[in-house]
C-alpha cells in the first residue's frame, strides 16, 4: 500500500494515477504538526489503528492533488553517515559507521515532493545524498537484526542534504528544507526485502548516484539493530540509510530526482535566491 | 510560575511546598507523548491556550507526588558542544560554537527528577554536564539576538549526559536516560535575564561544576539567534546551552545533581548494572 498525504494533511491511498481519500477513515485531518499518517502508525502500533478500506474512500486523479511529504514532523530523524563502500573511498573516511555512529538530523527540516531545497549559503557547497528511507512502525529497544523488519511500518525515498562545512553533522544536516521525503510510503507488504532495491538519483538531468541498496554496509536490518541498541525507535522515527557515491552541489534552479524500485519517484526543486555569504552567519565570532 | 508533570501526566503550578493540580484547564491529560507541559505551550504559541487559574486548582503538598520530566519528548534538543571558555580549555577544543555548530540529542533520551541515567559501556567514560535548558515558546526563524528572548516560554534545569567515544555526538549523547531535565520549567517573568543565574552540578556528594551563565561564550541570546539560523525552532523545543568544566565520570550508584538559581534543583540516580563492554555493541565490525 502507498500512503500519501496531500491537499493541506489528508492521507490517502495511491492506486495507480488515482489517490483513494482515507482522511475520515483515521480521524480527523487535524492531527497537529506530525500529521494523519503519523497518527496513523502511532494507533496502529498501540492496536487501535483502523483497517483502512480504500473501496469506502473518494477516487481522485493523482495529478489533481497536491502531494505533501508523508511525515512532515518525524519524531526523529536517525541518519548513516558513511554506508555504502563506494562513497566511503570517495570520502576518504577511515571507519564504518560501527565507529562513526548515527547522527540526527532536525525533524523540521522536512519538505516534501515539488518543494525546494533552500540553499543557505552562497559560497559553501550544499550537496545532494539520495537515500532510502525507513519509517518505524512499532517501538523497538535493541532489537537483533533478524527481528528488525517486525519493527518496519514502510519505505520511501530521502534527500539527505548536506552543507560540506566545518560544523557538527546535526548542524550542517539539519537546514530547513534539507530532508525531502515521498512521494509516499510503501508499507511492507510491498517490499519483503528491503536489501535489494535499485537506487537512483539525478540532478539536473544528469545521473549522479546509481547504486542498489544490496551494496549498503550496514543493512536496514542492521542499521535498526544498531540505532535501537543506542535510542528507542517510535513509530513515526524515519532512518536515512546513507547514501551512495556521487554526492555533489547543488545550483539554483536544479531539479532533483530520487528514484527507488517499488517505491516511486520524489522530485525537488532547488532555490538558491536566499543564499548569503557563510561568513554572514549570526555567530561567527573568532575568539 | 514554575510548571511541572506529576503523576502520570497531570500539569501542575509549584508554589513553595505545594502543587497546584490544572490539568483540567488545559484540555485532558491524555496528550500523547509530548505531553501535557508541550501541549499547554503549543496552544499559547498559537494564541488558544487558556490562562491558568492556580486559585481554581486542587492543592497538594509537593512531597506526596511524584515529579516528571515536564517535557518528556521534545520536539528537538539542541545543544551547544563548546560554550563555556573554561570547559573550552578543559576539551582542548580550537574552535569555538560559531565554527563547531549546534548538535542535536534525540527526544527519546529525556528522563525527570528522581529516575536513572542508565550507562550503556561498563569500559568507556559517560560524563555528567550539567546546563541551563531553555524551552523555546514561540516559532522562531532567523531571529536576532535582541528579539531572541521573546521566543522563550522557560527555563530549566538539564544535563546533558555524554559517553567519552569516538562517534557522532548524536550517538554520544542519546542513549536512553541521557536528557534528565527538570525538576519543573520556570516562565520568563521569574527569569528576566538568564545571564546571571548561578549554576552547580554535583556528582555523589562532591561539587564539580560551579559557573555563573554571564561565562556562557554564547549567551541564551546569540544562541537562539544562531540555532534559528539554521533550524526553525518551535514551541516545546529544547535548547542545552552547553557545559562549564568539571565533567566527569559516572558511577552505579551517584547521585547527580543540577541546581540553577531562581529554578530549582534536578536530582537524578545512576544504574551501571546494564553496562556491557563497547566491543559487544551490535554493529562493532571491522572493515
Amino acid at each position: 500500500m502507498r500512503l500519501a498525504l496531500f491537499n493541506q494533511g489528508r492521507l490517502g491511498v495511491v492506486d495507480g494515477d488515482t489517490i483513494i481519500d482515507v482522511t475520515d477513515q483515521v480521524g480527523s485531518p487535524s492531527t497537529g504538526a506530525a500529521g494523519a499518517l503519523h497518527h496513523y502508525i502511532e494507533t496502529l502500533a498501540e492496536g487501535t489503528g483502523p483497517r483502512l478500506v480504500p473501496s469506502r474512500g473518494r477516487r481522485v486523479p493523482l495529478s489533481e492533488v497536491t502531494l505533501e511529504a508523508p511525515l512532515p514532523r518525524p519524531g526523529k530523524i536517525i541518519g548513516a553517515p558513511v554506508n555504502y563502500l563506494d562513497h566511503k573511498a570517495e570520502m576518504d573516511y577511515p571507519t564504518s559507521i560501527a565507529d562513526l555512529g548515527v547522527f540526527l538530523k532536525a525533524n523540521s527540516s522536512v519538505i516534501g515532493p515539488g518543494q525546494a531545497i533552500v540553499l543557505p549559503y552562497s559560497d559553501k557547497r550544499t550537496d545532494q545524498e539520495g537515500e532510502l528511507g525507513v519509517v518505524i512502525g512499532r517501538t523497538a529497544s535493541r532489537v537483533s537484526a533478524e527481528d528488525a523488519l517486525d519493527h518496519v511500518f514502510g519505505y520511501t525515498c530521502l534527500l539527505d542534504i548536506t552543507v560540506r562545512s566545518g560544523e557538527d553533522r546535526s548542524t550542517r544536516k539539519s537546514f530547513d528544507t534539507f530532508t525531502p521525503i515521498g512521494p509516499w510510503v510503501v508499507t511492507t507488504d510491498g517490499i519483503p526485502d528491503p536489501g535489494r532495491l535499485d537506487l537512483r538519483c539525478d540532478v539536473a538531468g544528469e545521473t549522479r548516484q546509481r547504486t542498489n541498496t544490496a551494496d549498503l554496509i550496514f543493512g536496514v536490518r542492521e542499521l535498526i539493530a544498531y540505532a535501537s541498541s543506542v535510542m528507542t525507535l517510535y513509530p513515526g522515527d524515519v532512518i536515512a540509510t546513507g547514501t551512495p557515491a556521487g554526492v555533489g552541489p547543488l545550483a539554483h534552479g536544479d531539479r532533483v530526482v530520487v528514484e527507488i524500485e517499488r517505491i516511486g519517484r520524489l522530485e525537488v526543486s532547488v532555490d538558491g535566491s536566499q543564499a548569503t555569504s557563510y561568513a554572514s552567519r549570526p555567530g561567527d565570532r573568532r575568539s
